[in-house]
């Protein structure tokens, strides 16, 4: 493409608004622009980066057995209420009306219309197994939209849903996926990992995330440094270090503590170790209130105590609800609470003469122990973990390090298909409901996420699969000959079907340079008057910077080296 | 693809619902399903038709120099509001509020958007011109969806904006776009004609619509039999006869005519041809009543009356607005009808002694003389054309033919650039508004369309261009040996880049010959035991239903010599 004839609106100033690195660049480099909080129009740069990751996409799930099909995103409420999400999935979920006043939503998700297809069409076990997917535009109504496409209201997925006889096939079906997420991200050139990951509104059994690893990243990958345990944080388990501790139970004390509401302020002043405090959370759960202990060096994972509590969004207890409670707010504890459910992290459970909240203001107990002071109705592993504590599959240390999430496999099971209906008949002729996986890619989401990986101070670095051209060619100075030369060479380079795009524009030099670096297309080529007294085209890597000459009369074969060499 | 790998499920009968053979078509061959009225998922052999007429879609325009990218669906009702659309469009956009009550709708076509997009970005003509496309799904509520895709609710459709700095840009746009629209439907091999069309809802002055000629089809294309005059029936013009009738004019006269409502009952009863009837009809403008003329023997065209008075959407007056004007329903006429404003076609000027309704139960005018019995207001050409008329360019005569618009090219000048403020500094400094026009292809409708235009009683019969696969493979019985010959059949034509469907299924041959016609790829190869004995594959063409013998040893040339050869 001529740049002259091409729309790429580039910025020299980041927009005030944009926070992360990737949102910054997407608009500086006129990749999108915003239309609508949390709304983006792709623009033609853009575009063709999502269209050669959507390409990659569809190679590799076809390549895996699944089939491509569009489901439409405007979904009846009716399926919606068959499933139970229509109310549960609470207003990330867009709805709207239709002219005769019939409900529906935006698809943010394609669990029930998939389901819905397959219930009226399969019927043998001889038509399973079955993986359909679509490329699509989806709706959430986040909250708080932002950091690009990050976090935005449309963006693109892929959605892929597979359904199987058993729970073997349905093993096969995600090892398909997982192997072709894996291929996916490794042919896009990105660092990822894929993590053992909560099910959260989808549902299902095990799940795993796909991150790629990038300080922007909201989540966080925990991974063993010696074997291959890698998990989400919301999930992620650590080997308890169980400390014997001998020591006689001593009895139990108030005492005064103003003013101290934090751990770290309990240490400096009673000179105790965190690992002796309990540290104690009060939640609402399904119909009555929780409190969580954990040591007082650990936070509470809301995740895995939600997971425990059969509660997708666990939520802290309001204010006013401490009013019904034997308790203050800051100084609550586990002794004398009264008639609420105590949950305790394993961890807690070792703990000897401990100290702990003591329900009333500016006072905490201290010799706390376990089961004599108060009683637990269950011990489980909710705590957060830590850096450098040991993996649980091996002597290996955990490593903490922030990743986007930019895919996600889900075993289903009957989640869907048992309230929906869909059954088939296996060999026997018995009535069955199909074991499903869902299969999620966020399209717009990993473009951002492979910039979050590669940058720097000057633009994009595109690794070369996803690169809107694998070369630029800047034109320098008004000389006729040396614009003959350049369109040349783009016309010989397009034909080798190599995608260039050939800075045509009446623009100083300068500018050029900028706006190379800025849009990172792996091979820049620069022609001028200079170029052409010498026989030579001055090359430049983006990524390594390097710079080399290549004689004119034998570049085409050094560019496709060169190329070959991208990664 | 193998067809046991594939979802294809199709139907021996024909759902009830579908009233339209593309409708009907599109379910048995297993392109599409129904998720709700107007709504409907494409099934994987519908997606590939319709991603292969995308990419000649895409190839065409990217030729014609405008440039892809993707636009939210998602609008907000500001930018609706500012062109003074949000309430003109009607219940046909699908309105919703977001989480914090504002208010969006979703695209039922893009011009806001876009013109949003280039103001705040494109200031000077040197910018100019730009072509921007997109292929996305659309919405629009039809009060009652038909016919399948061809009145769905959610849809696919390319649409694209062009920006001009002038009148002259426009017009090399336009027809740069009219040229590559007639490109892609020649290469999808449709019969179809570019035709002079109405604005409707988009606005502007000058617009085309591609019609694929079907019997199916809801407009009516008027073309010339001689020259290259076409046009949409709703704006088609003819030439007038003009009659010089040399008759003595009479005394106006009122008669019985009991329960005598129509033109043809009249023209019975009295034994005065049509042409000497004037038909009289009652609309609703914008703040008066119209009463519109035309003769017996024509109807009033709506469009024509509607785009004189400025109105979109005209319509007749209701039944209680009889009750204030001098007339009854049925009997309504020219003469004494009061303070009405009256449009006369101009063929009714010449009608000398002619009859009309005379605003009393039961009674009619005969003698009626226009200017003499009755004053217009405004003499005009509101009557829709009839077949065997004369053309308006030449001496040829008008042929009437059915016809679905598949396309649709406006020039919309400044109608939206102005009111947006969409404005760029020409070459002295000076700010004007861009000078637009927007280009829209139904995706979806298109293939309907393709469908409505070739088929027979068993099937789809597809263009080349547009066939899911070119070759359909049957294997014939359950011989290993036959089973291989035909993997190694469908092995070597894929690896040549022929698109091939295997149907491998353990189905018996009279399934597996419908299912083919049904899907109706171009060319079907039979391989049998008795194809493995003559050292013959069977071939057959969906179109001419020629069969011929293909040696095994040289099937390879002939099946791409009859490749070449389709259209």
């Amino acid at each position: 493409m001529k740049m002259s004839q091409m729309y790429i609106p580039t910025l020299k100033e980041t927009p005030a608004d944009a926070e992360v690195i990737s949102h910054q660049l997407m608009l500086r480099a006129g990749l999108m622009r915003k239309l609508s909080s949390g709304i983006y129009t792709y623009l033609p740069l853009g575009y063709r980066v999502i269209r050669k990751f959507e390409d990659i996409v569809r190679e590799e799930l076809n390549k895996a057995g699944a089939q491509e099909l569009l489901l439409p995103a405007l979904q009846p409420a009716e399926l919606w209420e068959e499933s139970g999400r229509f109310q549960n999935y609470g207003p990330e979920l867009m709805r709207l009306k239709d002219r005769h006043g019939r409900d529906f939503c935006l698809g943010p998700t394609h669990e029930e219309v998939i389901t819905d297809l397959v219930r009226d069409e399969v019927r043998s076990y001889k038509e399973l197994p079955l993986n359909l997917y679509q490329i699509q535009s989806k709706y959430r109504d986040e909250i708080r939209p932002r950091f690009g496409v990050l976090r935005g209201r449309e963006f693109i997925m892929k959605d892929a849903y597979s359904f199987d006889i058993d729970e073997d096939g349905l093993q096969e079906s995600y090892q398909k996926m997982y192997d072709a997420y894996c291929n996916i991200y490794s042919r896009c050139g990105l660092e990822y990992r894929p993590v053992e990951a909560d099910t959260g509104a989808i549902g299902g059994s095990d799940s795993h995330e796909f991150m790629v690893l990038a300080d922007a990243g909201e989540d966080i990958v925990v991974y063993c440094e010696d074997c291959n345990y890698a998990a989400n944080l919301e999930l992620a388990k650590s080997k308890s270090d169980t400390i014997e501790i001998d020591e006689e139970l001593k009895e139990l004390e108030v005492i005064d503590t103003p003013a101290i509401t934090t751990i770290e302020e309990l240490v400096a002043e009673l000179d105790i170790p965190a690992e002796k405090m309990i540290k104690a959370v009060l939640y609402q759960g399904k119909d009555e209130i929780i409190l969580a202990l954990v040591r007082g060096d650990y936070q509470v994972n809301d995740i895995k105590l939600g997971n425990l509590l059969d509660i997708v969004n666990l939520e802290l207890i309001n204010d006013d609800a401490y009013e019904g409670l034997d308790t203050v707010k800051g100084f609550t504890g586990p002794v004398n609470l009264g008639d609420v459910r105590i949950i305790a992290d394993e961890l807690v459970m070792e703990v000897v003469n401990g100290v702990a909240g003591a329900n009333q203001t500016d006072k905490h107990h201290i010799n706390v122990n376990p089961q004599r002071d108060f009683k637990v109705a269950e011990v489980a592993d909710i705590r957060e973990v830590k850096e450098g504590e040991k993996c649980i599959h091996c002597d290996g240390h955990l490593s903490l390090t922030p990743g986007i999430e930019v895919g996600q496999v889900f075993k289903l099971g009957t989640k869907y298909s048992e309230p929906l209906g869909a059954t088939f008949l296996d060999e026997n002729g018995k009535s069955k409901p199909m074991v499903m996986g869902c299969y999620g890619i966020g399209i717009t989401r990993t473009v951002a996420a492979a910039i979050e990986q590669n940058y720097d101070e000057d633009g994009i670095v595109w690794p070369k699969a996803l690169a809107p051209f694998l070369v630029e060619i800047l034109v320098l100075g008004k000389n006729n000959e040396v614009s003959e030369k350049a369109e040349q060479i783009y016309n010989q380079l397009t034909s080798e079907g190599i995608d260039v795009l050939l800075d045509d524009r009446k623009e100083r030099a300068g500018v050029k340079f900028n706006d190379a670096d800025l849009i990172g297309c792996p091979i820049r080529i620069t022609i001028g008057g200079r170029s052409l007294k010498e026989g030579a085209l001055e090359v430049k890597l983006r990524k390594t910077g390097e710079e080399l000459k290549v004689e004119i009369d034998q570049y085409l074969s050094q560019i496709k080296e060169l190329i070959a060499k991208l990664d």
